[in-house]
């Protein structure tokens, strides 16, 4: 398997994807042509509007885009591509659609036999044991938050730190994690926005500028600075 | 019916229900005696460390609560209550938690035939007609996100305007609401922190010092300040 698990699709001050285009550039270096999976719809936008973004960006490093949705068989493009992109959005609606059209063997079979992933947000969600820890609000059902299992832990993408001059009553990112190990026994890392993990030869990198925060079961949050992270596989 | 849809059961600077105390006393009027439903856990801890919360708030009025988890029978202490209140923390817990012991239907029927039920946060979020604007993380899969439907609109507890300031790339709260308008068709409003409904003779009032924001699909968000609300009723 061949993975970039992504914070997020821009970070403060920066155009989509425009932090990320170097690693791209050599994460997709076998493929010219990139499916992008629009499914998650951030803001309700249509999937042709959302595939404009992943176009635009990608045409910087001379790699041209399609949605899914421009194919009449989505499995067969699936099982056609040779690079693969799921942008960010609603984490809900992203599992309940690949669910709904079926996709999620063949995503996981295409994966499995070595075609490059990146997932971004809600996309990078869907990479980890469940959407049970995606920031994302309730507005579909899908038939289960069992998600696509690449990697054998949870992804919190957009991490936050507590803001300690919050008068707000609403729980931090931490105490939902926390409640979420009352639960649920995988470890979760939380990604903090311009942070991501790749994936590949069996190792797992944190790559960007930042340290991301690993939370297990029953134990104190660490943070880790970038590089291997490969002891989260086992 | 008789209800109160509260926003937080905290306000900053304020102990547990302490700024609803004059409410609670005269809305709990008839009864002495409060059962308390404390499944949605808030950070994990337990039935019993949570119901002492409530235990010492209603002190302060002269009433004592009991847990719903200290019955044997918890549809018939539901059948048998002279004032319900279910406490906050995770809606998902929550939610699976009285459906997965049949409580759901038995709810409805003491409610409706005029048991007084306050919901805090999580427990304002289940009057509406599903959990789908929930702000809180998806760390249990329920069978449902419908909900128990007292009031023919959606709940967004805890309601936090955008930060004008913020470098986060996450959704703020009124995208998420728009997102969820994309798939569902009830009006949603987003009660501050310090808000309240109180439903009674078939009239639905805003308490508290603020405004309350009104979500309808297809239509520009609009703010209600505190009184008659009645028309989100048809």
């Amino acid at each position: 398997m061949k993975l970039l698990i992504v914070s997020t699709s821009k970070i403060y001050g920066s155009g989509y994807m425009e932090y990320l285009l170097d690693e791209l550039k050599e994460f997709y270096k076998d493929t010219d042509e990139i499916l992008f999976i629009p499914y998650a719809r951030p803001s309700g936008i249509s999937h042709d509007e959302y595939t404009e973004y992943p176009k635009k960006a990608f045409a910087k490093i001379g790699k041209t885009v399609k949605g899914i949705h421009e194919f009449e068989d989505p499995k067969k493009a699936l099982e056609e591509s040779t690079g693969i992109f799921t942008g960010g959005g609603n984490s809900f609606v992203l599992l309940k659609t690949l669910y709904d059209l079926g996709l999620m063997e063949v995503l996981k079979k295409v994966i499995k036999s070595g075609t490059p992933y990146m997932g971004s947000s809600a996309g990078s969600n869907i990479t980890g044991m469940s959407i049970g820890t995606s920031n994302d609000m309730p507005i579909a059902y899908p038939p289960s938050f069992e998600a696509l299992q690449f990697v054998p832990f949870n992804i919190n993408p957009h991490y936050l730190d507590p803001d300690p001059n919050s008068k707000h009553q609403g729980e931090t990112r931490a105490t939902r994690i926390g409640e979420f190990h009352h639960y649920n026994d995988q470890k979760v890392i939380g990604l903090r926005e311009g942070s991501w993990l790749r994936f590949e030869n069996n190792q797992l990198e944190l790559k960007g500028k930042l340290d991301a925060r690993l939370f297990a079961k029953g134990e104190e949050a660490k943070e880790y600075a970038p590089g291997d992270m490969s002891f989260l596989l086992s």
